[in-house]
């Protein structure tokens, strides 16, 4: 099988899982506990927070919270700073942002959304537009999960913070983080990553903070993470994610380039008669959005998943719609969106698997196409 | 090492996670990914949610959802079921539902306490004094995680819905799951299990609605758990989590008959002349708690650890404060709740572990002592 759907989830790595074992064996012990073993336990997930934040920020400006997933980290990001006055968000944001933005426009908050590129980027004129003094937050996804489009956040954060110092800016980083070249700016107040698009296990995330950046709790209960996340500490998944990071952060820039060969052997190899490169421009290597326009991309899917090669239509979250809304707001029509397909790598990628995976994706399109026209 | 802080958290069932490997090995996909990969390990997640479900319900009127833990389970029923009015609860709740409530009463909500009788569990009369027409959510902890004091959640929820039908009924149910016989009473609405404190990995846990009461997502996003919990679906966790419960279940009986030979021997042996103990009655068998009056518990703990038995003084997770403030609600003065050790069994724990845990605990009890007065 040739596993191509990584920005919905990766595999495990397994390494990692196996030395982190313990914290499921000999060193299961509560961390917050008082005895002895609980206090090691904390200082060593501490180390593990420390490690998983060096690879963005310093200690000394920023902070890092465990959260359950990527979406408790979006969804604590929107909850505590959109309390009032208008938040921005763009219509590329992830499921979560998006999600919990109705949720505050559902409770009175005004929700603005930002229109999209043709490659899933956010027109940063049209979001600039939007913030103004009464605005309490702005959330801007790093890397799009569909498109792989890359927002400059460094640049709209900045741009964002001229026009109202006071909006809390926001970015879901996380297919971004393990992946990209990346250290938080300065104007960056919070920060969603996840574990399993990179190797880590399930159940296992967080959520960066600027120190200067007020955080509100959103599960409340005995008080870890500083008050800021209740909830028995996930010590098997830190560290695993810990050491999963940092093995994805030792070879960051080789991997890197491994994923544009990737994704220029893909780009190159599909049949132009047929798909569309949605991710153009500056895109992410690690995803790549072609649309079989008039084809059913869930047909396809299908298709490749019988002949061994597994990929994506779009957000594994929302594959319960037929057209993706993120697709739509990039200005693609009905037909376009119908088509999508998401091709996203890992490191573990080989070039063998893409060129085989290309041949098939091409092979399975035109059968379709035969049959469909 | 003995170890006898299971109510903190318990050793993992590592045969469980081994079985449950597969789904960061070969299994790993995303189960919302619309592969035919992606959907057989849906139809395995539902099989474990079924097998969960079948111990304490029946899937004809209950429904199990997965979160990421207890203190997330308690957050959703409060903030899910509390919008308006006014909210009961005790004092006796766990940290995760208490705190919960302290947010509901910043939000305008107002908030009602029922007293606790002197082993921590609710004194029913005033509970159901402070509920009316305009309650809300009522919630009271089923087995009470410092004293192990068990409350008739059935007979309460029963009188509840008397008074008022409307209102909806939580209990926090993570230190009865898995230990205690018992199924859901038709009154209880939600109820929340954990996976850590019976053998499961952290990272997963549950709350069980009666498919009768609206439940609201607590986290926004891709709309997993049909929608009343967004996230990518923790299938390690998840799977881990049944076979474990299941484990238990097999033998739930002949091990709640240990853990009361067990809770016996400690409440016999313990000196007299220095111990007082708390969980008298109607308690669960795998918790004793009981005070050294006079001395600090958490001296007497770090002496313990030191001699390789592990105990602990209260909640681990609010192990950051001096008095416990459930033990404050029972009643007992501030010397007594200074002393408290809790006790806490699994289905693990031998006699001779616990003849010997005793003894020690009367020779660190009795050296404080001598050293104190």
């Amino acid at each position: 099988m040739i596993y191509l759907d990584n920005a919905a989830t990766a595999r495990p790595d397994i390494g990692a899982a196996e030395s982190a074992m313990r914290y499921l064996k000999e060193d299961f012990f509560n961390p917050s506990s008082m005895v002895r073993e609980g206090f090691e336990i904390h200082k060593e997930m501490d180390k593990a927070r420390a490690s998983l934040l060096s690879h963005v920020a310093r200690s000394e400006t920023h902070e890092l919270v465990f959260t359950s997933c990527g979406s408790e980290s979006d969804n604590q990001a929107l909850f505590s700073a959109g309390r009032r006055g208008n938040v921005v968000i763009t219509e590329g944001e992830h499921a979560a942002v998006f999600a919990a933005a109705a949720e505050l426009a559902r409770r009175g908050i005004e929700v603005r959304r930002a229109r999209l590129n043709g490659n899933g980027s956010v027109d940063v004129n049209d979001l600039l537009k939007k913030v103004d003094r009464k605005t309490s937050l702005v959330s801007v996804i790093h890397v799009n999960n569909e498109t792989g489009a890359v927002n400059d956040i460094d640049e709209i954060s900045r741009a964002v913070k001229e026009i109202n110092a006071a909006a809390v800016f926001h970015s879901d980083g996380v297919q971004a983080f393990g992946k990209l070249l990346y250290r938080l700016g300065e104007n960056i107040d919070l920060y969603s990553v996840s574990a399993h698009k990179i190797g880590g296990v399930r159940g296992i995330a967080a959520l960066i903070r600027k120190k200067k950046c007020v955080l509100h709790p959103y599960i409340f209960g005995g008080g870890q993470e500083k008050g800021l996340r209740s909830g028995t500490e996930n010590t098997f998944g830190i560290a695993q994610f810990a050491l999963a990071a940092a093995a994805k952060y030792a070879r960051l820039q080789e991997n890197y380039r491994h994923a544009e060969e990737l994704s220029s052997c893909v780009k190159n190899s599909l049949d132009k008669q047929i798909f569309k490169i949605i991710s153009t421009g500056n895109c992410s290597p690690y995803i790549v959005s072609a649309s079989a326009r008039g084809l059913r991309g869930e047909v396809l899917l299908h298709m490749l998943d019988d002949k061994g090669v597994v990929v994506g239509t779009g957000s594994a979250c929302s594959s319960k719609t037929r057209f993706s809304r993120v697709i739509l707001a990039t200005g693609a029509d009905e037909p376009t969106a119908d088509g999508i397909l998401r091709i996203s790598f890992s490191a573990e990628t080989t070039m063998e698997e893409t060129e085989r995976a290309a041949e098939i994706i091409n092979g399975c399109a035109r059968e379709l196409y035969e049959k469909t026209r």
